[in-house]
Order: structure tokens, then C-alpha cells, then sequence
């Protein structure tokens, strides 16, 4: 659970509800900064998702975990079209920001804390880059076996990131080669939020390559990749018959 | 001179100028991170700067020094006004983006390397928080002298800033109860712009009380406040007589 100090990301989400503006400053672990999308990209309605997202979601079915929820708006989706949602987020003011928007469960829960006690799942969604969530590959593995302890036999995983490789910028291509420098896989990308005095831990993201070596021996499998533009993509993970 | 990797405002404006795109990030020293308006702010036509600016504005006459001209928006009025107008930026991009847009007279030059070298003024304006650049009391003294001595009897200094008192934000209220702590005057604002890997030096900002302090006894005195929006101001000043 983040710290009122970590909750940038939470906060800015929670003041973009109650007073319609907030800002997102992402800082890579090399001193590179960008401003993102912003708060209101984690609110727009289903009509508004890029393509690939629409068409990610239409895999969701019965029991939905939604890892890393945000301001809710995929579960809203999926609860508003009938399916029993769970949502968490490390974040408190996130589990705020849905409650408040009528996300019926919604709990301030690190992933790494998910067990069966939630109950059994027929679909783990990790939108939004979450798939980063899963962290190294150590850690990856780790998940992978608890998800499929606490998911029915034809769970899907339904999780989403950004190739690190698709670019040109030089700032990105320098930024492999400061990896591939310190050792670490060229594309994995060390981020964090801030929001004013706010700054999150840091989070990982990584392409469909290093997901595929990742999950290998987890028990689960890629059924396929649905892409988006800019690197932006999609892994539909079933569990290995 | 700002080095490549300090000049994060000039590369910011001057990917605005090729590209349309860009952005602002403001750092405190407290490590309070927020977006400014953004490179397009320092582009905007005369039309549509706000009215204390523009009232400001007609205080110019005569030959003008713009010190710290950023994207040339107040150097480039007055020169289609028929004034012959001097811009100055520490910056090289800064000075790279207002050659480009049509500014006769542009160098890269910092304000404590100003001298009769550049011929005799009848106005220096310092807009959009320059007052900031006369910096601390020791500083703005010998500056305000040096100014004295490469302008006209009836010279103006048209300087803006920001009054930093005039918020009941409370982070700003504490950053104003941190620098109590640390002995310096409470509204004093160290800030600092990243844009990507950029990161400029740390910039002040003060209030019009403290200006007031400052400029005793530098042969300078206050015509006039001209106030904005949200604690915006202009101070002309005027040699004593």
C-alpha cells in the first residue's frame, strides 16, 4: 500500500474527480522527463479506448480481477455490462476514486498480495502498462503460479504494455544502451509518478519478447497479442493445457 | 551561456517553433513538481497576452533592451511598433528561435554581462517573472546600478513578476514556512525547468514588498505596480531624480 507521499499517481486521479484538473510528470530513472496524458486518460469512457483496448476487453469473462484498477474505468465497463469485478490498487486514493465513481469491490491491495482469499477468477486484467506489474522475471514467475492457483481452467490474463522498442527518439535509444550498460535488459523502462510533493515507487515496463521469456514454465501461455499504435499492446495469457 | 544540457526552456520553445510540440516541467527546491503552460505560452500574439501585460507594455519607448527575450514575444511587438529593440537570453536556443522569427538584434548573453557595450537605452523590460533575474539583494544592487549607467535620464525598467504570497495553496504555504526555517525570505521561490533530460539552473521570484527593499538605494525607484491576475505584477521604475 502507497504511502500519502507515493500516491502521486492516486492523488492526481482524486483531485481530477472532485475539481476537474491535475497533471502527470513521469520521471525515467536516467533524468528524463515527460508530462503524461494526465489524470482524465484514466476516466475516459469505453467509446474512447484505443482500439486494441476495445478489443482486449471484449476477452473478459465471468469473474473479473482487475489488477491495478486506477480510477476504475475498465472495471466500471465490465461491471456496468453485468460480470462480478473486483477491483485493487496499491493506491488508496485510487480505491477512493472508484468507490466514489460505484465500483462495488474495490480494495487497496498490492498485487503481490493476492491470494484465493478474493476468491476464484475467470479473468485477470492488467491494463494500462500493468503488465509491468509483474515485475522481474523472478517476481514474474512468482505471480504467474498465484494467479493460476486462484483462477478457473479457462482464465485468461488479459494485460497490457508498451514496447520500449518502438522508437526513434534518441533520448529512448541512448536510454538502451545506458541498460544494456548497467546490465539490465536494453528495454526495461524505469519509471515513476510525480504530482506535486508526490512521487511513486518506481515501475517496469517491457516488451512481448522479454513477456514471453518471463512467463515461461508459469503455467501459462500467450494465446495472442493484439497491438496498438506507438508499441502499445495487448497479451491475451491462457493457462498451458 | 547555458550549457546544451542546462538550456531545457530554449530547447523547449524551440521544438515548439519545428515540431508545434513540448512542455514545461516546474521543479521547487523542495521537491514540489508541477506543468507549466507550456512553450506556446512565450509564443502568444500581442492580442492575447493579458491586460496588465499589455498595459505594461506601453510603457516602452525609445531603445529597448529586452533582458531574458525567451521566444522574442515582447521584443518582436515592440520592433514591428518601429522601436529598435536588443533581445538577450542566456539562452542559445532561447536566441536560435528568436533570430528565426524575425528579431533583428538577438544575443546570447547573460543580464550580468549587459553593459555600455550595447549602446545607451531608454527601456529595459525584464517580463514573464524576469524580475526574478536581478536575483538576490546583493545582486539585483549591482545590476540596477549597471543599469543605471547604460540608460537615458528618463529610462524605464519594466519588470514582472510573480507575488508569491498570494496563494492559500498549502504546499505553497509550507514551502513559505521551509524557507522561514532555512533564513530566507518566506516567498522566495528557487525554481528550476526540466524538459526531458534538460534541466536549467535555479531561477528566484519575489514579491513587490521585497523588490521595494531590494532596489534602495541603486538610484531606482518604484513608478508604479501594475497588477494582474493570480499575484501577477509589473513594477516600472524610474531613476531618482
Amino acid at each position: 500500500m502507497l504511502t500519502r507521499q507515493q500516491d502521486a499517481f492516486g492523488q492526481a486521479m482524486y483531485d481530477y474527480l472532485h475539481r476537474g484538473d491535475g497533471f502527470e510528470i513521469i520521471e525515467r530513472d536516467d533524468g528524463f522527463f515527460s508530462v503524461g496524458g494526465g489524470p482524465q486518460t484514466y476516466f475516459i469512457p469505453h467509446g474512447q479506448w484505443p482500439a486494441h483496448q476495445r478489443e482486449a476487453i471484449r476477452h473478459a469473462r465471468g469473474r473479473v480481477l482487475d489488477v491495478g484498477c486506477g480510477a476504475g474505468r475498465h472495471a466500471l465497463y465490465l461491471q456496468e455490462r453485468g460480470l462480478e469485478v473486483v477491483g485493487i490498487d496499491i493506491s488508496p486514493r485510487a480505491i477512493e476514486v472508484c468507490k466514489r465513481r460505484g465500483l462495488r469491490h474495490a480494495h487497496v491491495l498490492s498485487v503481490t498480495r493476492v491470494s484465493r482469499r478474493l476468491g476464484i477468477f475467470d479473468t485477470i486484467i492488467m491494463m494500462g502498462n500493468n503488465l509491468g506489474l509483474l515485475g522481474n522475471p523472478k517476481r514474474a514467475r512468482w505471480l504467474l503460479r498465484r494467479f493460476r492457483a486462484m483462477t478457473s481452467c479457462e482464465a485468461r490474463i488479459i494485460g497490457e504494455s508498451r514496447d520500449p522498442y518502438v522508437t526513434e527518439t534518441p533520448e529512448h535509444l541512448e536510454y538502451h544502451e545506458f541498460n544494456r550498460k548497467r546490465g539490465r535488459l536494453p528495454g526495461q523502462l524505469r519509471i515513476r509518478v510525480r504530482y506535486k510533493k508526490l512521487v511513486t515507487p518506481w515501475y517496469l515496463l517491457f516488451s512481448q519478447d522479454e513477456l514471453k521469456g518471463i512467463i515461461q514454465g508459469t503455467g501459462w501461455e500467450v494465446e495472442t497479442f493484439i497491438d496498438g499504435e506507438a508499441g502499445m499492446y495487448v497479451a491475451i495469457l491462457r493457462k498451458v493445457a
